[in-house]
C-alpha cells in the first residue's frame, strides 16, 4: 500500500513548487517510493475530517499503515529514515543531517516566510517598504552565514541529504527576490539540487496538479 | 563522559528560562542524563570556534562523542531517542510525537518569535500598535487550534513527551502577555508541564546562570 500525502488542490504558488507538498514529494522520489496524493480544497483544510489529521489545518500530511504524520520536516526525516539516499549510515552523521533539515524551517525559514507574509498582507500598509527593508536585512544575514560554511562544498555535510533538500526547499521561497544572487555558492547550490532528477519529478507532478486546476483557454 | 551544552553567558530574557538551551536542559533533566555547560559571551557566539559547531552563531549546541548538533528540537530529539520518558516505543507513536516537536518550533512559534522581535526592535516605529495586532491574531488562531486539538487532556498524544516538551518551551514566551489566558486548557497545560521536577530543575539550573552573572548588590 503506497503512502498518501495531501496537497493543494489549487495551490497559491501557481504551481512553483512552493507549497509545503513539495518537500515531501521531493523526499519520497529520492527514496524511490510511490506514493498517492489527496487533494485539498482551502475549506477542506479547515474541516473536521482534516484537522484529525493535520491540527494546524495545513498541508502535507502524511499516512502509510499506521503512522499518520503533518509537518513537512517531520514527513521528510521519517521517509528519510528508511532510505540511505536521503541520510548516512553513521548515527552521528545522520543526527547532523537531521539538525540541518530542521534548521531550514526553525532558523532560516522564519525571516523569509515573514517576508511573504509581509508582500502578500502589509503592501498597501504606509509601512511596507520601510518594514520589507528590516526582514530582508535578517535574511541577508542568515544566507552569509549558511554561504560562510557552505564554502566551495556541494552540499551542505558530505553527500545530498535530507538536510540539503529542506535547506533548498526553503531557499526557494527566495525566487525571484535576487536576494541569494549576492551569495554565488548559495545560488548554484540552489540550481545544482533543482537538478537532481528526483527534484524534477517532484516539481513536474504538482506543476500538474496545478494545470490541471486551470480552466481551458482556448488558443489565440 | 557527559554531554557538553553551551548557553549565554549572560542571557538577555534574565534567567525566565526562555533560551533556547532550557529545553534542552528540560530534556537532560527527563532522560536522568548528567551534563555539563559552557557558558558563551555574545561576542564568542561569532567567533569562528563557535561558528564551526553553531553555523548560524546561536545557542545551543551539543557535543557527546563524535555528535556534535546545534539546534535546540534536533538535540531534544536526539536526547529523546534514548530515553522512554521522551518518545514512546511503538514506532508510529515516536513519529507522530517528533511532528510534534518540530510543530512547536516551526510552526507555532514563528508568529511567537516575530512578537518578540516587534517588542524589541520595533517599539519606536509609528506602526508598531497596528503591526503587533496583526500579530497577536495570527498567534490567536494557532492558540485556538492547538486548544482544540489538546481538549481535555493533560498532553498532546497520550503521555508526556518530547512534543509537548518542545510546545510548552515556544508557549512560555507568551508568559505575561495574557493571550494564551483566553484558551484555559492552554494555560492549565503550560502550567503543568512547568511542575515537573524535571523542569524546574532544568529552570533552576539556567535561573542560576543568570543569578551569577549578576554584580552583587549591596542590601538596603
Amino acid at each position: 500500500m503506497e503512502p498518501i500525502i495531501t496537497a493543494f488542490a489549487q495551490s497559491p504558488d501557481r504551481g512553483r513548487g512552493l507549497a509545503r507538498d513539495m518537500p515531501v514529494r521531493w523526499a519520497l522520489e529520492e527514496a524511490g517510493i510511490a506514493y498517492r496524493v489527496r487533494l485539498l480544497s482551502f475549506a477542506a483544510l479547515k474541516q473536521a475530517e482534516h484537522l484529525a489529521l493535520h491540527p494546524f489545518g495545513q498541508i502535507p500530511t502524511f499516512e502509510h499503515g499506521d503512522v499518520r504524520l503533518f509537518e513537512s520536516v517531520a514527513i521528510v526525516l521519517h521517509v528519510a529514515e528508511g532510505s540511505p539516499a536521503l541520510l548516512p549510515a553513521d548515527p552521528a552523521a545522520r543526527a547532523a543531517a537531521r539538525a540541518w533539515a530542521i534548521a531550514a524551517v526553525a532558523t532560516v525559514e522564519p525571516a523569509i516566510f515573514e517576508r511573504s507574509m509581509a508582500l502578500l498582507f502589509e503592501r498597501d500598509r504606509p509601512w511596507h517598504a520601510e518594514r520589507l527593508a528590516l526582514i530582508e536585512q535578517r535574511i541577508d544575514r542568515q544566507l552569509g552565514l549558511l554561504a560562510d560554511r557552505l564554502g566551495t562544498a556541494d552540499w551542505l555535510d558530505g553527500a545530498f541529504g535530507a538536510g540539503d533538500l529542506m535547506m533548498v526547499a526553503v531557499l526557494r521561497r527566495l525566487g525571484g527576490s535576487g536576494l541569494i544572487d549576492p551569495h554565488a555558492n548559495l545560488a548554484a547550490y540552489v540550481a545544482r539540487a533543482e537538478q537532481r532528477p528526483a527534484f524534477q519529478r517532484a516539481f513536474a507532478a504538482q506543476a500538474a496538479v496545478f494545470a490541471a486546476s486551470q480552466p481551458i483557454t482556448p488558443p489565440g
